[in-house]
């Protein structure tokens, strides 16, 4: 097991109607400024209960936080912070709207020249204006880590923002709001946690026993609950296994004391960037083929997941390793998730040299837990993709 | 899935040579007060080097917390917090120093008329002096919880005391500290950690898959170090996943969302407090009577764990359950722990109705999952423990 440190100070308040105890969370005094998506908190009566909740807050809002959260909108809500004084920040949404505010949690107490800095400077994020989260859609696990994802389109860039001043301060976790969610985005939301629950267990064996069984843990509730909830999202105790599975499949726990991969994500985050694919749908193109072509590197893991996840007993490691792709494939393919490049672009002929190109461009030497994946092996990766 | 809320802010620094990190982590003009208890840790060397590592500090001490800690040697720590102006709290020990520094902790910031109202009020502490731990041996979970058992003997009484405010602030975890604990104490460890998941486990299904599973990884992961760790304990591998392990089992994650029993814990302080016997042990004497006693109410979690720990096959949910109760009394008994109160003393005749009667004088109506263990069920589970 290697060393590691772990902390996670987010307070979790995880049940049936529990949006209501907002106001117990959130400072007295505080003036609150309310970040969500693109309104569909408001058919679904979240926004509703949100208000209510805080209705005895002086409470502003900026809606319109897009997926993939980009930073010419997020810094508009700096105007308004300083405009109206605010002093706490709520997260009403999923991953985007969470990671969103994050960024503007750290732009909001940064004093250097640009927030784009914050960016930049590839530095842990130490301070932050509190805030804390309802999480309207389980999948990034966003509500209970200090990580950030923040889009700047014009220069086609997706890149991370984090830091332990960016935990949120509290999270509520309703699963009833799995109730509005719609089967495309449940499907994105399992295929995202297990995909993250994939990048900090499929690198070698490192003796760390029970993160494996955690993460196995994980792999396996996914694979239980997904026939339930991709068949009828009013299942709560479905929905509430889907939503903590989510929670803890990137709340730092498992990737503690082992190493990590990370690749798919890096180079999904292209294939969004490039082609606005859905970014669960992007890391189901990139597995196969990565995990292929890194065979022989990632086989004693992937042959303990086909083991314990799967039930598999025939064959040797090589074979048993196979399988586990074999089956990653068919789950994402039984949540409705096509699995090649050129099942969402005709326009995908060249991506692998641009995507390897970009690598190159920003001084990337290595991915993968070995850092031995250059972007000469991206390119083949992707190509095996499409 | 039950409604559940879950916080756990302790820092865990986790790995080989971590005690050096000891200054970062507390505030620079702190005056520390060590405590720890009978000495082994001056003989292993852990001694020398928290003194090291706090060398810049004004560092005062207090040894001899037993175990089972007591009331009456921690209120001594209380004199020397007032005299010196100590403003912090380091515990370098075991589950007991850890579990007598956070009665210190409470005490120290409380202003009623006898710090033992703590204890009787039975309310959650809110407040306490900040305290961080330096684990010299894993088993009680202590380290990264908010709970604490205390012991007054001259009331024969063992009483819990906790709350948010007895989290510790960082936690250090040196698997290598396992070199020096002798293979009894090792035992106690494993055995204490293992029924720690048990009593959040076995108890009725509750459709909370993924604690189940995070459950079952713990129980695995124990019951498969458990033999490489009793035969060499300077098994690097071995000993940090028994330090993890124990550390997780009671940290407040696995009991999210699920009914606890307690009821083995209720019963096995009384072993204690009435004969001295090992914590861990009076909990293997109590665990397969209690289960016996329970099977119809726990045998289908007994039969799952009996498929997934130790992937028993044949029979039944009850022929399952049955196997499942041998299966924990044989690993106690592999890790050279008596199972049979016969076997610590002689003078057992009578405990069954004295353990009943004490429950009755406290006005207990039922203990465990379901609350229906009166004391006359408690009487007959202790005699089938004989």
């Amino acid at each position: 097991m290697n060393d590691f440190q772990f902390q996670n100070p987010t307070k979790i308040i995880f049940g049936k109607d529990q949006i209501k105890k907002l106001a117990d969370e959130i400072p007295a005094n505080a003036k609150v400024l309310m970040l969500y998506g693109g309104g569909s908190i408001k058919s679904n009566g979240i926004y509703n209960q949100v208000t209510e909740a805080l209705s005895k807050f002086e409470v502003h809002e900026m809606g319109g936080i897009p997926p993939n959260p980009e930073y010419e909108v997020l810094i508009k809500a700096l105007d308004i912070i300083k405009e109206k004084n605010i002093t706490y920040l709520l997260a009403v949404g999923g991953g985007s709207v969470i990671d969103g505010t994050k960024f503007i949690s750290a732009a909001a107490v940064y004093d250097g020249d640009s927030p784009w800095d914050l960016i930049t400077r590839q530095k842990p994020v130490t301070d932050g204006m509190p805030f804390g989260t309802v999480l309207t859609l389980p999948a990034t696990g966003s509500e209970m880590n200090s990580g950030s994802v923040i889009t700047r389109r014009e220069m086609k860039l997706k890149l991370p923002i984090g830091g332990p001043g960016l935990f949120p301060k509290f999270s509520i976790l309703d699963p009833q709001v799995v109730y509005s969610i719609p089967q495309r985005q449940i499907a994105n939301g399992l295929a995202d946690a297990f995909t993250h629950v994939l990048e900090q267990y499929t690198t070698y064996p490192a003796q760390a026993l029970l993160q494996d069984r955690f993460a196995e843990g994980i792999l396996q509730t996914l694979v239980e609950i997904a026939p339930a909830i991709m068949k009828d999202n009013n299942d709560y105790d479905a929905a509430a296994n889907f939503m903590w599975s989510c929670t803890m499949a990137l709340n730092g726990l498992i990737q503690k004391g082992v190493p990590t991969d990370w690749s798919i994500h890096a180079i999904g985050h292209e294939l969004t960037a490039l082609y606005n694919i859905d970014h669960a749908r992007t890391l189901a193109i990139i597995t196969k083929s990565l995990y292929t072509y890194n065979l022989e590197t990632k086989k004693e893991k992937l042959a303990q997941m086909a083991e314990r996840v799967w039930g598999v007993t025939e064959g040797d490691t090589q074979e048993k390793a196979r399988a586990a792709i074999n089956h990653i494939e068919d789950f994402y393919q039984s949540l409705g998730i096509k699995t090649k490049l050129s099942e969402y672009t005709e326009d995908y002929r060249g991506t692998a040299e641009f995507i390897a190109e970009r690598f190159t461009e920003r001084g990337m030497t290595g991915i993968g837990e070995n850092k031995n994946l250059a972007p000469d092996d991206v390119a083949k990766i992707v190509e095996m993709s499409y």
